[in-house]
């Protein structure tokens, strides 16, 4: 049993903790977005990867769920002193996995190089695949303008109302051929961002139609839970775009790809109008405080895909 | 009296100390190489002008002579941990200042203006002009091979035999306006070593035009002391390119530029040599271990190029 979950941020992070925790790297790989990949200072950062990384290596804060723990902040003070931009949190170990990256992309290596070099030195033993080698970039279409990712997540607060998305380079992606020349046996979409961290994998020209052709069971975990979203603006932006804010609209937004929805006990009413959608449901509990909470909703996911083989 | 002090590195630095110390910004200006500036990992990294704009600043370390006191080195440990190049020795700090540079520069700010900015934070007054905007950088021809600057002097240690020099881009080079625009009373070169500190900045086409066409005297520090540097390979560089290694040389090696030698107190029997190139010499303690030293030593250079003025 092969499995490959996609994944983006800090909520998926979570998930592919609970994974990585009973499956061996033989029997897990991950596809991550880069969509919100972004140049700053000169380098390039790629905040969904890194999040992955150091969650799987047990280096990332517990305090913020993103970057390192036991970080320190000289540089970005030292920035600060100098005026120069620090609504983006550097901190000076994690510093020094951007500038190591940034050298090898200089040095024309891949993305996928990179994750793999990385990966070995962090002694991350899961395959870690980037949705594309070429870059994409989520550009945040708002009603005060479009922007880049990160300049919407981080520096405007996720505040600027949202009325679209688009995909920066997209046209020209391509799945990276370590991940297209695998079999898996079923595949698990982590609770993260639908519109901008699992959207943009899928958008990647050749992704969809190679999980498709794959006739193996889709499996998502919801990331809303009683219509409030665990974690970042999931449910912020499915309000201002007009959409129900809740699993059922979950499970419209991934239209045919899904075999299964998993969705938290608090909301077992919404399983009947997802499966009217042909979309299997398993009630669970999908807030992951703890490490057991992330290792059970794993095991559950695997299972959940497992029983859904005969479907495909 | 406003004096223009051209100054390379860390043994410039000590004497444009001294020389801050005792004139005001309206008194004094620097020209500083940028020839062994470099990318690293993307960023744009200027050693001299970092070392005066932190010695100025009272940021330098007294440990190194290089990069800032109080650093840390958490991004550095970083790196090592992830086989990044760790030959250049990047403080946490002093990242802060290479990102804001490299910054800058990516959003078409001039070098000149980079400096402003960061003196400006720095609360450094006096004015520091790179040699030129336009990016020049000394190559070392070696007996193996020809490298970049920091290439020798840090990552290979100075160890390569040296064969010749040659600066990259300065035929396309100019000295910055806001330096010929000036008018100035005298000129002093620091201590710097003459091939790959002072050299880089004098063949900037137009800058030893610009210095004779202010018909004022130059005086040079001899950065030598008993036939041996004080600081950096300028002794092992005259060995290995056949040249004398004494004051004489360091007299012959700026031609028809000087108006007077400054030599320590110790070569006081080199004085004559020197007097015979048409040069006025003036024997010193040019020894700086002490900030008081560094001044009376400033104090010195002023005055002498003050009894010069007559001949020129």
């Amino acid at each position: 049993m092969k499995v490959l979950a996609i994944t983006g941020g800090v909520g998926g992070a979570k998930l592919a903790l609970g994974l990585a925790s009973i499956l061996g790297p033989k029997e897990l790989e991950f596809v991550v977005n880069t969509g919100d990949d972004f140049e700053h200072f000169g380098l390039h950062i790629s905040p969904d990867v890194d999040t992955l990384l150091y969650t799987l290596a047990g280096l990332a804060s517990q305090d913020h769920g993103w970057g390192r723990s036991d970080e320190s902040w000289n540089c970005l003070e030292s920035i600060r002193a100098l005026n120069g931009e620090t609504w983006f949190q550097l901190g000076d170990k994690d510093l020094g996995l951007h500038l190591t990256r940034t050298q090898m992309l200089r040095d024309n290596h891949s993305l996928t190089e990179v994750i793999q070099h990385l990966s070995k030195c962090l002694g991350v033993s899961h395959r870690i695949h980037p949705m594309s080698d070429n870059p994409v970039r989520t550009i945040v279409e708002t009603t005060t303008g479009d922007m880049e990712f990160q300049q919407y997540f981080v520096k405007e607060r996720c505040e600027p109302i949202v009325s679209g998305f688009r995909f920066a380079g997209i046209d020209t992606a391509r799945p990276v051929a370590q991940l297209l020349d695998q079999k898996f046996e079923s595949v698990i979409i982590c609770p993260s961002n639908p519109f901008v961290s699992v959207d943009p994998i899928l958008a990647v020209p050749g992704m969809r139609q190679f999980l498709l052709s794959l006739h193996v069971p889709i499996v998502a975990v919801s990331p809303i839970v009683q219509g409030q979203a665990l974690k970042g603006p999931t449910v912020k932006m499915m309000s201002e775009l007009n959409f129900e804010q809740s699993n059922t609209q979950i499970g419209r937004h991934y239209e045919d790809l899904l075999s299964g929805l998993i969705i938290d006990q608090l909301d077992e009413d919404s399983a009947s109008p997802i499966r009217s959608l042909g979309i299997e449901v398993k009630v669970d509990q999908t807030v992951m405080k703890t490490l057991e909470d992330k290792t059970s909703l794993a095991r559950s996911a695997i299972d959940f895909a497992a029983t859904l083989i005969e479907a495909c």
